[in-house]
């Protein structure tokens, strides 16, 4: 079986489609690694971010332009199946944005976002950026499997969603470096135990680093921000 | 591009995907068929839930046994990337239920639901329902070009999740038959437009049926029976 999205019924009527699927990972993964000496070049830390539709990856980064945009060079890749209207926010913080559709597909490539570099980079004084966000299509398993070229992977789970995330999607959590947890201002209507999912995360992935954020009421966004801002020191 | 989740890259790299992929859902719709024929020799209809993680189709679940478990024979297959724990809820309702875990595939197909009619025939008096329900893998996307061989297929999306649902995701409202809003008693405290999302979803399915259900506080919840009771008696 192959270890994504779509790509097998569970009785094996395509065998050849386990291979075809191989050769579509290693382009893609050679892709990526030409996308991260791209990102390099451009000074930039990447950030893959990862989540179900809806746990506040978009409203996280207007929230995180509000406060840092006009001191940092950042810029925003959306990935969306269709719509512009992510990106349509995004711009209204003045930050250099592109829109990918995917026309249909569950997930961002390599190969895409390779344009959408291009096109934040036209947008740039003199292509130059400190850090890139790429938000991905709202989907908590397809994305897991496809490296961008990013350099660190964040993945959001929010209050609303249930504590049982972590365990449910356990290849999305192995890949990550970041597991933040958003819309906490609202856990006390919500059973959701934060403890479960920490625990359960941290057993599938013991190097996570685990936030707590409810972008709008501002609470955990200081230690988001620090994080960004010694990313980007570390990076020099 | 082949037109579901994961089975390409935007570079168009491996050419022969597409030829693949189409084998693949005409392997799955001939299953999907023999499926509806299985369910209708069991005397029931069958009902496909799609949603996000976390957007309540297991609570919808188990506050609709609570109401009607009772009084109607219900079976349930919980689909899962990994994990019981869908299922472990469902069973302490008492009514037959068989977990199937996908193993890294983002959406239920028809082969393994056959598997799943059979476990939960095993476990009925003469292998007899009235209703069947298939909560799908948590996912907006995958799910949608799959056909299990279902009679009803609905979309949840919670409240939480936000309103642009249906714009981000046509192909999964158009393949629907019910549009579901969930945790609608959360409405107060969202920036969620019922009106938008389901002006949306009308015009991308016009046919669609929509329902407003938040399953805890029991809000909607009427309605969602008195459907499901209709469904049964037209089945007859």
């Amino acid at each position: 079986m192959c270890d994504t999205c779509g790509c097998h019924i569970s009785d094996g009527t395509n065998e050849n489609i386990v291979e075809v699927h191989q050769s579509l990972l290693a382009a893609n993964r050679e892709q990526a690694e030409k996308n991260r000496h791209h990102i390099e070049s451009m000074g930039a830390v990447a950030i893959n971010m990862i989540s179900s539709p809806g746990s506040g990856k978009t409203t996280l980064l207007e929230h995180t332009l509000d406060r840092i945009g006009d001191k940092l060079k950042i810029g925003v890749i959306e990935g969306d199946i269709e719509t512009e209207r992510d990106a349509d926010r995004i711009r209204k913080k003045g930050v250099p944005v592109v829109q990918l559709t995917t026309g249909g597909a569950c997930h961002l490539d390599a190969p895409l976002v390779h344009k959408g570099l291009h096109a934040i980079e036209d947008q740039a004084d003199a292509g130059k950026f400190d850090l890139i966000f790429i938000e991905n299509v709202g989907n908590l398993v397809c994305p897991a499997t496809f490296d961008l070229g990013e350099h660190v992977r964040i993945i959001l789970v929010s209050v609303p969603e249930g504590s049982d995330k972590p365990a449910k999607y356990p290849t999305t959590f192995n890949g990550a470096d970041i597991f933040m947890i958003t819309k906490v201002d609202l856990l006390s209507y919500f059973d959701f135990s934060v403890e479960e999912a920490e625990k359960e995360a941290l057993r599938l992935n013991p190097g996570l680093k685990i936030l707590q954020v409810g972008a709008p009421s501002g609470l955990g966004m200081d230690d988001w921000i620090f994080y960004l801002k010694e990313l980007i020191i570390k990076d020099r």
